[in-house]
């Protein structure tokens, strides 16, 4: 595994007339890394949408909004994606539109059922894009046993887009009795990984740079309902599942450890990084913990069912590299560190921002 | 009544190498007027959407999905917002975000209930800027009586969007009994509008062309769910309901009529048009059936119950205006003819694309 390098900080903006009720690192403007999925992100949320329209379910601040709605309880989601360029080595824009929501509903223990997809077009894209993106889509929902219910399409002028934006929104059932969410992470589970990890995020980057790592690195874009429900038939009692998107594994675990005040512990040597990832990543000073994933997962696991979950996954399509790769510790709460193979521990913290932009 | 001007058709452009399986006016690229709600968006959604991830209930193509999920009938829409400017007479972006997709859903009886807001910002737009649209989207959620439930941000870089770009998704629960679409329209029903209309459209041209009309003209943009609970509390028995956003009153009536196999017949003088409205319309040369409204329905009623249905409407705070404007009849099926101030029928056809692009 590459070495832990510092995350890439915005550079400062002077804070001339603020007035927002936020601090937000005292700059006045959005800059790259409030889309990061770091801290930054985490301030635009709170300091501005939460104080704008904040209520105990947005608060909540899981993957999904869990819901009841007509005796149902409702998994509901939704993700802009925006990754550049549209297509990649294993996957399009398309394909992570469907599985990067699926996912997120997933993640609550849900049954994904449908889909909404709003797509904001750049006038003068070529038409045969949007069908090739349109069609990734089609194949991804087939394939994730999903239905695309409706949809929107606006055109914004040359300069104002980026050719292809889609923003999907889901909704899917969750079986009662299961209760899975950050806040349920609790000393002594289980930390597993679904599988390797720093695919997606190396893909978009080489294609996009222009790298050739030697071999083909392509991303790991899938669906996950199917490897929970999987994970959920061994035992309903998994405490967390996240998809490790932007920010990777690190913000992912972050995340956990504050919401549930409970500290991680990795080991290093157990984490599943490909070594095509670790070759880039040293090569581009990046940190495969911080790299985006689009078809893994990380899940607290009570320890006693840890083995028999780890069995469930490595026998799905979806989970065959699926690894223990740490535990759920009562120690540092809201920290997450690692042992490293010379035997020290490092802090993995929140990233700022995102290493790569856009990278979905 | 300002003449019914044609509408503007976008500039051809050649056919080079075009290999889509759609027709789509034989353009190989994405124009404004695909974003527009008329023609052109309607082949784009049947030509590359439909065609990619097409089903029974995508294909209803109603304003919002009528779902069963958990025993529950749930109604769930999308949109993405991208008016220009972002703050407009009697609105903003945020409001739009809101209403508009409340309104979605309450065109199928729903009460709406959770929202999602995905964000795509430009970098370098001012934080003061995204703080006032999530305020104006917190106090809009507030009075339709829903919550934002989950949400998204995604950072592009400047000069591939504008500012911000919203999509919010909503559920809302329809209640057992009411069946409201499109296809259930029937000769001999009233056809009934909330109020006065063409208000959103020119206000936000004004305010976009720095026109003055003698008077200032605010959007109508209001959340509509509450006045159609009133109207099912008179009779659950609505054939149809429609907010004439994008197109206008025009292109509602003609999905209508296409969705139905009937025709519609309005009484031109009856259409209440604000003079403003008019005077603008005819400075600009546009026509007011089909300029966008943001807070108006307009409703297929059975004859028998349009006069409770009227009364009970204009009783409501956003009902005040109401008029039968027409009705529903057997005569040229798909064909929406409007009986002029001189007696004469004209025919208002489905636009291509829309008098004023990014106007919601």
């Amino acid at each position: 595994m590459a070495d832990l390098a510092p995350t890439t900080a915005e550079p400062p903006v002077d804070p001339t007339n603020w007035t927002c009720p936020a601090p937000l690192r005292d700059q006045p403007v959005v800059v790259m890394g409030h889309g990061g999925g770091g801290a930054l992100s985490a301030e635009l949320v709170r300091d501005v949408f939460a104080a704008a329209y904040g209520n105990p379910v947005l608060d909540a601040l899981g993957d999904c909004a869990v819901l009841r709605l007509g005796g149902a309880r409702l998994a509901f989601s939704t993700d802009s994606y925006v990754v550049r360029p549209l297509f990649f080595p294993g996957g399009s824009l398309g394909d992570l539109a469907v599985n990067g929501t699926v996912n997120d509903l997933a993640m609550s223990g849900a049954r994904p059922a449908y889909l909404s997809a709003a797509f904001v077009l750049e006038e003068g894209v070529e038409l045969t894009v949007v069908d090739r993106v349109a069609r990734a889509m089609g194949e991804a929902a087939k394939a994730a046993g999903v239905t695309v219910a409706t949809g929107d399409t606006k055109v914004v002028e040359a300069g104002h887009g980026d050719g292809v934006y889609v923003t999907t929104a889901g909704v899917g059932l969750i079986p009662e009795g299961v209760d899975i969410r950050p806040q349920r992470a609790r000393p002594g589970d289980a930390v597993i990984v679904s599988g390797p990890i720093g695919l997606h995020g190396v893909a978009v980057m080489s294609v996009r740079e222009g790298l050739e790592f030697g071999v083909e690195i392509a991303s790991d874009t899938a669906p996950l309902a199917d490897l929970v429900a999987a994970m959920l038939a061994v035992t309903p009692d998994i405490h967390v599942l996240r998809d490790p998107t932007r920010g990777g594994l690190a913000a992912s675990l972050n995340e956990i450890a504050r919401a549930s005040g409970t500290g991680v512990r990795l080991r290093e040597r157990a984490v599943p990084v490909p070594e095509a990832v670790a070759n880039a990543c040293g090569f581009l000073g990046l940190d495969p913990l911080y790299v985006a994933n689009e078809g893994r997962l990380v899940a607290f696991v009570p320890p006693e069912q840890a083995e028999a979950v780890l069995e469930a996954m490595r026998a799905h399509p979806q989970g065959g590299g699926a690894a223990l790769i740490g535990e759920c510790v009562a120690d540092h709460p809201g920290t997450v560190v690692v042992e490293t193979g010379l035997g020290g521990t490092r802090v993995v913290d929140l990233p700022l921002g995102e290493q790569l932009p856009r990278i979905c």
